[in-house]
Parts: C-alpha cells; sequence; structure tokens
C-alpha cells in the first residue's frame, strides 16, 4: 500500500487507529481453543469485528513464533484473510528484524514476497546496510524503532551523543536521508510524547507508528495532538491488548469493536 | 548448556568453530532438490561432516524463514537432529530479536522451550527489558549484539557518548551489569579484530561470538591472539558460507569436513 492510498483510508474512516494482534492462546476465550486453529479464528473475528474503526493491523511476530509451525501457519492465514478481504487495510508485520545485506534480503523475502505484508519493524543498531534490504520494494515500507515505549527505551536511545544528538535523534537523523517518506516510518512510543513535538521538529512528514497507548499508558489525544505531521496526518497509533482483549467471554469480538469504535472517536476529534 | 561444559568441549576438540547453518535453497547441491526437506539434508549431512571439528552451530533464522511454513519446519528438524545426536554442540538462534518484556518473553518461549536451542542472538536497541527476558533460563544463553562486522556496523554502534564511551561500549559496560558471564555473551564482529584489544580490557572473561571470519574478510589468527579471554579462551568464530559451501557438488558435505578442519587446525595453535 503506498502513502496516498494509506492516507485516504485514515481520512475516509477519520481513524488512525492500528490494532496489535499479540494473539495469545492462555488470553483467547476458551470456547475457541477447540477449532483447528484457534489463533486464526480469534484473529479473523477481531478483524471482521473492528475493521470499520481501523486502518491498519499489526500481528506480533513473537506470539506466532511461541506456537511453532502451528503459529507460522495462523500467521500466514491472518495476513491471507487479511489482503484477501481487506486489501484496504495496511498490515505491519511487527519482527524487529535487522542483519546484515544478505540475511536482510532473506527477511525481506519472507515478509514482503511471501507472506505479502505491506511493512516491517526494523531495529537500526545494525546500521544502514541492515535497514537497505527493505528499501525499494513498490508499496512496501521499513518501520525504523527510533523511540520505543518500554521503561528499558531510554537505556540507549536516550544517550547524549557526544554530537549533542540523543542517538535516537541521530537514528532519525542517519535513516531518514537513506529513503524517502515514501517508503519508510518510525516507531515512537506514545508514552514519551513529551517527545513527539521535538521529533516533529525533525521529521515533519514521516508517518509515525504509536505503540503505547492503553496497557502501556499513552493517551490518545496527546498523540494526535503532538504527533501528526505537518501534511497528511502522518500518524498510526496502536493498541493491542486494550482492544482485542476488551473480553474474555464469547462476546471479545463485539467488545473489541466497541473499544476500537472508542478509540476511533477520540481520533476523528482531530482529524 | 552451561559454561563448563562449553568449555570442556572446546579443550577436547581444540576448536572454537562455529558453522553458520546461512541454508539458501539457490545453492545447495541441485541433487538435494529432489528430497523431501532440502534445508534438512542439507544441514544434517554438513553436521555429520563438520561436527568434529566444531563446538556450534547457528542456523541463522532469516534463510528459514524467507522458505515459509517448510522453512521453519526446516529449523525445527535441524535443532531436534542436533539434540538427539550431537548434545555435546551448542547450539545459536541467530534470530537477533528484541522486543518489550511481555513479547520478549515469547521469544524466549519459542527459541528456549520449543525450538530447545541453547542460546539466541539479541539486539540491545530496546534496553534492559527487551535483554531480561532470555536471562535466568538454567544453561540457556542471551548473545547481545556488540559490534557487528557489516560495514552499517559504524554507523550507530561507534557513535561516540558524550561520556566518552563509544555506543558499543556502553551497551557492554550495561548490559554486563545484567547478568553474569554465565548467561550472556556478545557478538563482535572479526573485521573489527583491531577493538578486540580494547573489548578485552572492558570484558575479560565474557564469551564472545565473532562473526565475520571468511566471506566477510576477518582472520581466525588474528581474532583467536587478541580474542580470548583471560581465562578459559572464551571464544567461539563463526564461519557460515566458507564453511557450508566449500563446493557446490556432490562432494559438498566432503567439502565442508576439510574446511571445517583447516579453521580447527588454525585454531588449534592457540588453542
Amino acid at each position: 500500500m503506498n502513502r496516498q492510498e494509506l492516507i485516504a483510508q485514515i481520512k475516509k474512516k477519520k481513524s488512525v487507529l492500528c490494532v496489535g494482534l499479540d494473539t495469545d492462546l492462555s488470553r483467547i476465550p476458551k470456547h475457541l481453543l477447540a477449532t483447528e486453529d484457534p489463533i486464526f479464528e480469534f484473529n479473523k473475528a477481531i478483524i471482521d469485528a473492528t475493521n470499520s474503526y481501523a486502518v491498519a493491523y499489526k500481528p506480533n511476530l513473537a506470539f506466532y513464533e511461541a506456537e511453532g509451525l502451528a503459529g507460522w501457519k495462523s500467521l500466514e492465514k491472518t495476513i491471507e484473510y487479511l489482503n484477501a478481504y481487506y486489501p484496504d487495510l495496511f498490515s505491519i508485520a511487527d519482527a524487529k528484524r535487522g542483519d546484515i545485506g544478505n540475511t536482510g534480503k532473506r527477511y525481506a523475502q519472507a515478509f514482503f514476497n511471501r507472506l505479502n505484508f505491506d511493512s516491517i519493524t526494523v531495529a537500526p543498531y545494525m546500521g544502514r546496510d541492515s535497514i537497505e534490504p527493505f528499501l525499494g520494494y513498490p508499496s512496501k515500507w521499513a518501520i525504523v524503532l527510533a523511540l520505543t515505549s518500554n521503561p528499558g527505551g531510554a537505556d540507549f536511545q536516550l544517550q547524549k551523543l557526544a554530537s549533542s544528538n540523543s542517538l535516537y535523534q541521530e537514528v532519525l537523523a542517519q535513516t531518514s536521508s537513506w529513503a524517502s517518506e515514501e517508503e519508510m516510518m518510525y516507531v515512537v512510543g506514545a508514552t514519551k510524547s513529551e517527545f513527539l513535538i521535538e521529533i516533529r521538529k525533525q521529521i515533519p512528514n514521516h508517518f509515525l507508528l504509536v505503540p503505547g497507548v492503553g496497557a502501556q499508558g499513552g493517551s490518545v489525544a496527546d498523540v494526535m495532538e503532538h504527533g501528526q505531521g505537518s501534511k497528511d496526518i502522518g500518524l498510526l497509533i496502536n493498541s493491542s491488548r486494550g482492544v482485542i482483549y476488551a473480553s474474555e467471554g464469547a462476546d471479545f469480538a463485539d467488545a473489541a469493536g466497541q473499544e476500537a469504535k472508542k478509540l476511533q472517536e477520540q481520533m476523528a476529534i482531530y482529524l
């Protein structure tokens, strides 16, 4: 999906909501465990119930890998379902990959060619040749970790460099020179919304993927106010557990739909 | 595998060789493509032919993920084969994972519990709570990226901090305070062997996993001379393409065995 298509969908739905599919067999409703593929059945029901309010879906790879072969199969079925039934939705493989060039190419092959995700999250520690393998695919995106929402985000990302930048600012400065805003986005944690103003001075137009709303404590209003780009919105706000585990009962999908709707309504005020 | 067992095996074989299983369908001998699981058949033959000269094996996850479900199955079969037939060999999931705590736990579940690898490579950018999920498993290891062998390794890892450390030194300083040398190792690229002396001043005892020998240009002699710890060797030197693709013909396994033997003999001089 290209930038224009993503922006058009955001404007149409008045939503920047990304639903994180951190699907965990120990937390999904018990009646689904009797089905052949509980993870896929859960994801399918969540997507069906929330897609009017969301513009993107983000399976978190760890939850699928934790279930081995069966988990990888659930992941394949989930992205196939999204692409077949909801081709207007933006898909994110939250995989945080990053390795040398010949290895990075294989990750790009896995997530862009084979699974056909629109985008993948990537870690910048190994530098330019670890990110370039994800560039140059038409309508595909690399989403680079800049400033993350977890407590450990401060350990290295906020280290001051001799150049007076923080490390995450250096990551923004360098990586944004490697690719345009048409194929690169950044992960910026919502629990750091005081940083959004600074980040928007540095990269006014790139899309930001903002996790950390809900279970991790960030506020949608703060992010909508300070995180939008100088044009075309430029935001995706992720909620995972707050939406998908809104209820543990048979009404889980309806409850997820209601939560997604609430978030969409908070977003619409600013759109 | 714990530290004492790894050291004992190194001393017995007079080798610190790790064979990287970057198994690529486009490079393995053509006759294997007719088998039910070419990647596993290739790995099995390589392991059988090289295990007298090697102490560790390192499947590179990207190459398995690039083949989808079939690739994940080949990975499962490879680690099962290693654990069943060669329980004295150290296994490394070269996955370079790193995410927030609840996600990191799932990656640890995937690689330590389900696949039963001895260790996994992890990226430090997201800080302490992204690495801690891999700690506290008896006889399991987190192998943290410190200074990598690719050209982009310099982009961020060599940035000077206001504190006068380079970023990779800050990573060593902080992460080495989170866990002992019994459960943490570091990735240090062989193409940066001039840095080994500095690194050994900072962390004299931790094991280093040194890739970049062979195809990437590093020298075994340099690493053996400057990379050993103050006690108990503390080194694993990886070669991937140089060993496993020594021949593209029917003799591929023998050729890999010969290359592994050559490397082992270079290592034995220093052990």
